[in-house]
């Protein structure tokens, strides 16, 4: 099942595949574990003869997960799941450095997004990686001469979980999609630890602020709240959660954490995290 | 300088020495320092012909102490700081495992307490151990025939330190005294990581109460109120503390306690300890 | 349904009742929750009518529960579910002061524990709370006349719902059990924040050994690992984690703490605590 | 003595100007105590008639000082201390919108450096405001004939305070000068907590890695030390604290850090962060 890969892209910029190319190396630097299954994907090849349609992050680290479907054998087309995130370096490295078709520019418009999408579906997918269950969405419309060839999905939200629960309950959902999203080292990584960490992260470029000292109102101690309370509190804040799951508020309370409604909390907080997913708490 | 030291007493039971001795054992795996210089001592012998007069609580740990000078070729004399920390069973493990003379029985009044000073220092000691400033101040009132043969002593804790210091500023101290109190290594093992620890371990006894969850007001914020307070933010507590010092107030709320005066601390408190070394506060 | 309740007890010390009175009340002003219950209980009398036998530890905390159950119009006879826990002057006051039927004596032997249960089922209940399964097995081996009479029971713990699921995989348990062990309240005050404070209280008591700065090793990171691991970091312990299953071990080491296997841990640890519910780890 | 101030400047872009003066407000609004005392010197009006050189790094809460003192009656001539953290927008707003003489260029090279030095001291400064000592060493090198006018100054940091120290040792030190540095809030805010949290801003940026479950080694265990060896452990890393200092090393112990050589911490370390003033530990 020999093919010659024909790679198609549409990036910002070819000239910046060097940089990131740089960018790219070092994060593979700390992803150890994607590393040693790129090893074991060289040797085994499990990939051979497959076409993956990937919906994305455009970024460094989804950088490294493509080079190890590639070195397992997969032709890859990537695209954009987030147009706002997707790393102009990155996506001209991945096609001008290492060979995989990518189509996506930063801070593209909507229709781009949606020729992106369609771009990446180009290549026939037999599997699809999507995160938010557009390219699944797109495929189940305007692309339904594409869902007989596909085998199989995986999804990494919990938005996009929502969308393929309800369409498959409707028994609309034409291939199982794995529910990436569900995983335990996803909530670890992704919210409690991850969030916890970036969160502060945003908030000291934005603000130029000291949280030693301030006052934190953390609403919501669901996995990512509990991973902003922890990072608020070892960097010296003293922290208030509002949280209406009274198990979660009592857990929240024997933590050490401030516990009481938002309507108290914010008269006294001077910096509000909201991560129940609402705008309005 | 060869001499035969005769072995004097008066504890509560020889029949609790053995048990003593275990505990002392068991103490002494936990002073590993001590136990270096122990053996330094052993080879050295720089306490040689030295007479010790000591007045300390008799415990565990000072009984290694006191391991640690005989090793080093002391004679020494024990009595007790506080009869209510006198342990009977190290004070008859002294005697009559180790041959250190000790005066010293638990809970004896204030006569006994104070035949049990002069019976130490009838050694006639070129050297004292304090700790509270009795022993000294027996030396320079009824025992001031003794004065003469002392060289220099120690003392251990803040109290006594300052009556020393008032002693010296007055003219009245007759030789040198060392103030341990003053050191580094006490205030962090004694007061910060000691006084922390301990009293949650009376805390624990006395109440049988969970500290996680519960609103743990801590009154001062020097050494001891520090140890308290990381250690109650340690068991899950909310701290408040309250302290006069504007400089460590603002120390206590950069390192995320919240802080407030008494009057209103005491409305919201479910345990209130004072470290103030005041009764009042 | 009025009935005249004849009180019947097995205790060690009638005297002790009034000490134990002062102890339960002292509990009491710990559990406001339970007091909440217990006023709710006094006006809508739901127990009216009903026969409880309790298999529980004989504490302070128990005591509370039953004087609650009471208010609610319940006759109870409560024996110990490990005799070792029994409180003397708690099982005195429980019969003297509050007239509740009680046969528990702290570390009575093997045939007193069963003669105690069977005292208690005498009682004929139609609610059983269990804390082990001994009790329900009694009622399912020797006592099955009384089985018709049973409407449900609660367990406790564990090892008794793991008893009980078996049971009634085999089609043999004869009543509804309701699994007070699954709750998450009962994860969080009883094997995270409870056994976490819990261990070191009994360290402080039998050790008498300051944890700051010592290696503490922790066995298990389940709930009771956690709660024991974060403790030992409040109260200043470097703390290693060994744990098998690997996403546990993942989150322990995303929280700070060193992981590895028991047998580097074992060259390093000053402290071991083992939470796995086996002796050899 | 009414005098009608000259506003002199060598700005990069006066087109910044509204730019700076938001970030300047912005900043504001986090320095309340600041606020306070500049209301007491709109009112009080101490610096009326005097005139100050301040060489700081010209940054939004420097420009929040000087307005403060200009609040006060003060005219003011500013340089910067580092030409590597001047804010060109900052530097904009101070002269375009607040009306103050300042002499600051982002990264403007040595002879810039200097010549804005010796613009700013053409106010014939009765005060002194210096960071890190050039100021100073210009008055008693190139512009002695400025000296005989100079009352007196302060000092922010380390660095200029030693070499104060040692001019004023000499006896070369020609008029008073204050050791800002020297406070304890300056140790605290400064050093403490606010290196700690910048460091890891620092790092966030620079890396873009997650710090939970990293190996993160501190060299020293100073001031700075302890505020980047805190904030590690609340971001959720395993933290190795190296020390040559003994008891300082013992206190990283006691506070639950490991502590070891560098030569040992060097083969296991994620990240190494030298609190130590020297590059190479």
């Amino acid at each position: 099942m020999s093919t010659t890969t024909v790679i198609k892209s549409d990036v910002a910029n070819p000239a910046l595949a060097s940089e990131g190319k740089k960018k790219i190396e070092w994060a593979a630097r700390n992803m150890p574990v994607l590393a040693q299954i790129k090893d074991r994907f060289a040797k085994e090849k499990p990939f051979t003869g497959f076409r993956i349609a990937a919906c994305m992050h455009v970024t460094t680290e989804t950088a490294n997960l493509m080079l190890a479907l590639k070195a397992g054998g997969a032709d890859i087309a990537l695209c954009a799941s987030n147009p706002l995130s997707t790393q102009d370096d990155t996506a001209a490295a991945l096609v001008y450095e290492y060979g995989i078709s990518v189509f996506a520019k930063n801070a593209v418009d909507r229709d781009g997004y949606y020729k992106h999408l369609n771009s990446a579906l180009d290549i026939k997918p037999q599997l699809v990686f999507d995160d938010g269950c557009d390219l699944v969405n797109v495929l189940h419309t305007s692309r339904t001469e594409l869902i007989e060839g596909v085998m199989a999905g995986c999804e990494e939200t919990t938005t996009g979980v929502i969308r393929l629960s309800q369409m498959a309950k409707d028994g609309a959902l034409k291939f199982p999609m794995i529910a990436v999203n569900d995983t335990d080292t996803k909530h670890m990584f992704d919210n409690r630890y991850g969030t916890g960490q970036s969160t502060f992260d945003a908030i000291f470029r934005a603000t130029n602020t000291l949280i030693a000292g301030k006052i934190v109102v953390v609403a919501g101690f669901g996995y990512c709240g509990k991973g902003v309370a922890e990072r608020a509190k070892g960097l010296g804040a003293e922290v208030v959660v509002t949280e209406i799951d009274p198990t979660k508020a009592l857990d929240a309370l024997m933590q050490g954490f401030r516990v009481m409604p938002m309507t108290k909390a914010a008269a006294i907080g001077d910096l509000f995290i909201t991560v129940t997913g609402n705008r309005d708490v």
